[in-house]
């Protein structure tokens, strides 16, 4: 069976997970594509071998070629869809965040309740890279005891102006907001945000790079070093310190040159071939679920509690005291 | 357009290759099977969903729901398999060796200029293997001149008592010969075996360790280490020596554990795990150039010589002399 | 010239150093030893080759045997003895730290400023060790830019009951205080520390792992997690990122064995394997200053520096709140 | 007690050394020096601090103020002054080789053993280096296993005209010699040279790179690539293979720098680089041994032996053929 997927916004993710969805991932197809720039969409329709174009994403929601929606959107569309889609009753991968807003997301937690089964999954892929689930594997086997402390680096060669000193919690460490989540298996409770000196290779506005402290329910410290215009290359790696030895993830390696009195490795250089695969395995995971009739991916609640965090964060960058972060009730559809 | 594949032999390697082929590729099903054993081919294409079954491989290469054969029968078996697709004109990829003697390889090569097209892949794996493309990507860059030298180690746990020391050459260091080739783009014109020590871990029949050395057409020597018994686990890697530097493909490393006093990487455990992603791009890439109505994969050039490097090789085992290595000329269809 | 040494404390540490002196140092002997414990004191002289045995440190410090003294007894006695040595106007090594308490470095500051010239020097041997002498050469070369911040793990295998948490930053963190300093080239300005959650492995009267920021005088960030009871044994580790790259200092690697389907290399068992080499370095680097009549080594401002950073670390410790730090003026002396 | 070395031989290996005994070494004195070029001579023996420059070897042996002797003159002066110090009751330390031909190390044997006493060392250093010593380790722990194939590589950046092809054997790979004989605790019996193609950027007389195979008494091979003109640094390395695993001597590291997306690790740029510590570690043991009234290094058995493997070496590198080795009765006095 082929489960006939609907991009929700087609730009460059949304080009890239359409892609995979047509060339490289088993049993899928994509049936129909629409973007707030619909001759983009028209391009990459025809890109794709010739999806559905439509006007716009509710439309494409509703109809019958769509098996599946897959939201690339800019995020403050994201909860309209996502509604929508559960209004609807179908499947939906949204990409990263959930949603901007606390307010959006427990909406959308509302919605899958009220509606009695979970149909949203986040685009958290990290989780599906083979070296985190080494580390997690590290933990979950004993052979480093109880997790104690979490050290994540997070470094990407450049950003535009665009990108502001906030962005740093909403855009970037809300991925080691997720992959400390994840791997610690507890929510994050209070947040802190220590502005290192500034690198000069940065628009001035911005404060780059940037340190948080993340603490969770028993405690663990997740330190995150961010690093947005670190210059050579897109470098992201942690180091789980548990009470019995610690396992680290470490820039995947296949071969070493000798050559003119160095040995040399190489980094990646974006975020598409450090977790190319990863993406991959998130979307094969997420299609070859809705074949089997089930919805597999971190939850709308995942999504909920990473753009909690953030927010929360993001008042930790102004602030630069310890902010306490409090959930409501986690539902029963989410335990 | 789904290319629908049937499988001859449904062993170990026959059902692997159509797990993916269903799960995995991108564009295949798998229509129909066979094998000696019916009732392992009628469990295999349950597991795969629902294949045909045939009674034999004649039968299968003439079906109409078969657009394209996979051979993984036993070796003596190949040629007739593949002489049977080129006559039938569908396109077959065989797992390796082409066929384990020179005249049937020669049989197959002629049939294909006869026929005027290639039809037939051999199952070179390796070649699509991320660590062997960036060794070759470092030579093609210059980064480390002109090749000279190329070591190989190829160790495996442990083989069971039906391996002797001729398949050494024939099974094993047949995949060094074939990298040994694409790496450098030239042909091996003479071979030595050296043997080494025995392991007392290996039946008493095996040499084990075996020592060879391959020299290629301008004089670049390959050495293969192959153990068959190494315990530790599998344990594939290169080191290519060129007038510059060098580039050496390491075992893939995502994450490295410290505890009681040491610090740990995996290494792999079989070739299963170690080939496993190789598998996958090199039947994506299969099906892919199908789909486009293209033959992609290693040749029945390829297959050909390395049969006749390890039937020469054979016989340096024998004599643990020098032997020179003689080709029927190349071909226009595979320059 | 042989330089004559004499031991003011024999426990490890004074033999230590002692059997270096008279067995590794090119150019020292040791001629006198003392300690509070005399039966010790004659046992170490003994081991030394004959050293005399003296009553007290002040009498050793005043014998004209004695060309230049080391002081290695416990840390309050340490002021006494420095000041001795300035007023005999005989060169001085003392173990870190210079003095337990701020005043009385700054005593022994004033002490040397009246003298008119440097005869104490503070023995953080870290500045000796090549891999750290690397990651300076890298920042000192400007492969790496600008600092701007500076990860630092200190683990050690298991610490007594009589470790407590303020040692953490007296007798642990007290080195990377020193190597932030050395590093950088630059004061540190504020502490701040954040407790980890416990392990269940050191007594429950200690705060174990620990974690601290120290910010520098332009701001950059120097972390510290320390962890005095981490079981699997001595690591020592830092990254320093800069503007253009990062500078890592990893474990000393010489060899990896492979075996149980594992790579594995030695992780050091403690500091005296770890910095052994560094500790001889520092030594000779003295004696071979005074033999040339320079004394060369980190000054008492550099150890009145360091208790000085965790002077304040222990009340960072007590508060949990960020500490700023205030220095005396930097005497000329110094420069 | 200070030993007083008197140096033969004063160019660049001589006055390395003697520098070492001067400034690094514990317990020694360069008492005397000289050299078949006067002036030379006179010019180390001021930078060494004033040592007495005597017209020849002989005098120089003979001398009162000489309690050890360094031969670090060219190799065929070596025997006669080994033979010299041999008739005075001295130690002496030869640097490698013992002496260049087989007939001139059976002599040395031959008058050691009338004299009933071994007095002769020769320059093997290294047997002191940490990673040839771990690997030695690994083996005698039994964490491998049996011995079954070492593989060697040895790659130097360049070398002038006057090197040829048979010194890739007599001046080279005899360090492989000594180690595999070492590491192994086994004569090699036999050796085979397999003539790589060869690098562009060396002298058009000289076979760069070279291959050998050497074979030890229980069949154990031990392969060695030699590479005089690699360009890009000096690279030595082991991996030993046995039963149970394998352990692998890396280049020394220490720390890494990711910058212009690569990840360097500094590869040693000559032996001095490379082999000063282990340089420095061979002349403590000798001294701290001559201190305690014993002869600690390689033995004149152990120049012997590896003088007569390079000895048929050479002819190996002429014939292309295996070639066996037999040795003399090895005397009682070196069992």
């Amino acid at each position: 069976m082929t489960i006939r997927v609907g991009i929700i916004g087609t730009g460059l993710i949304g080009e890239d997970h359409g892609r995979k969805l047509v060339n490289v991932i088993n049993g899928s197809a994509v049936s129909a594509v629409t973007d707030v720039n619909i001759a983009r969409a028209q391009e990459v329709a025809t890109l794709l071998g010739g999806a559905r174009v439509f006007d716009n994403g509710l439309d494409l929601i509703a109809s019958d070629d769509v098996d599946a929606v897959l939201v690339t959107s800019i995020g403050p569309t994201h909860a309209a869809y996502a509604l929508a889609c559960i209004a609807a009753g179908k499947p939906v991968m949204v990409e990263k965040p959930l949603a901007p807003t606390v307010e959006e997301c427990e909406r959308i937690l509302a919605a899958e309740v009220a509606a009695g089964k979970r149909l949203v999954i986040v685009g958290y892929m990290r989780r599906y890279d083979a070296g985190y689930k080494q580390v997690k594997g590290a933990l979950e086997a004993g052979t480093i005891g109880d997790a104690l402390v979490l050290h994540n680096v997070h470094r990407n060669a450049t950003v535009g102006e665009a990108y502001t000193s906030f962005m740093t919690m909403t855009d970037s460490m809300i991925h080691e907001v997720d992959t400390t989540r994840w791997l610690l298996g507890e929510e994050i409770t209070a947040v802190q945000v220590v502005p290192p000196k500034r690198t000069p290779l940065a628009f001035p506005h911005l404060q780059d790079p940037q340190f948080a402290i993340f603490t969770t329910e028993t405690g663990i410290l997740s330190t995150v070093e961010f690093f947005a215009n670190c210059q050579y290359g897109y470098d992201v790696r942690c180091e789980l310190v548990g009470s019995l030895g610690t396992s680290s993830m470490t820039n995947p390696g296949l071969s070493a040159t000798i050559a003119s009195g160095q040995l040399t490795e190489r980094v990646p250089a974006d975020w598409r071939e450090r977790f190319g695969a990863a993406y991959t395995a998130e979307l094969q995971a997420w299609i070859t679920g809705l074949q089997h009739g089930q919805i597999v991916g971190p939850s709308a609640w995942e999504g909920y509690a990473a753009t909690k965090v953030v927010e929360v964060g993001v008042e930790a960058v102004k602030t630069g005291a310890r902010m306490e972060i409090a959930y409501v009730e986690k539902p029963a559809l989410y335990r």
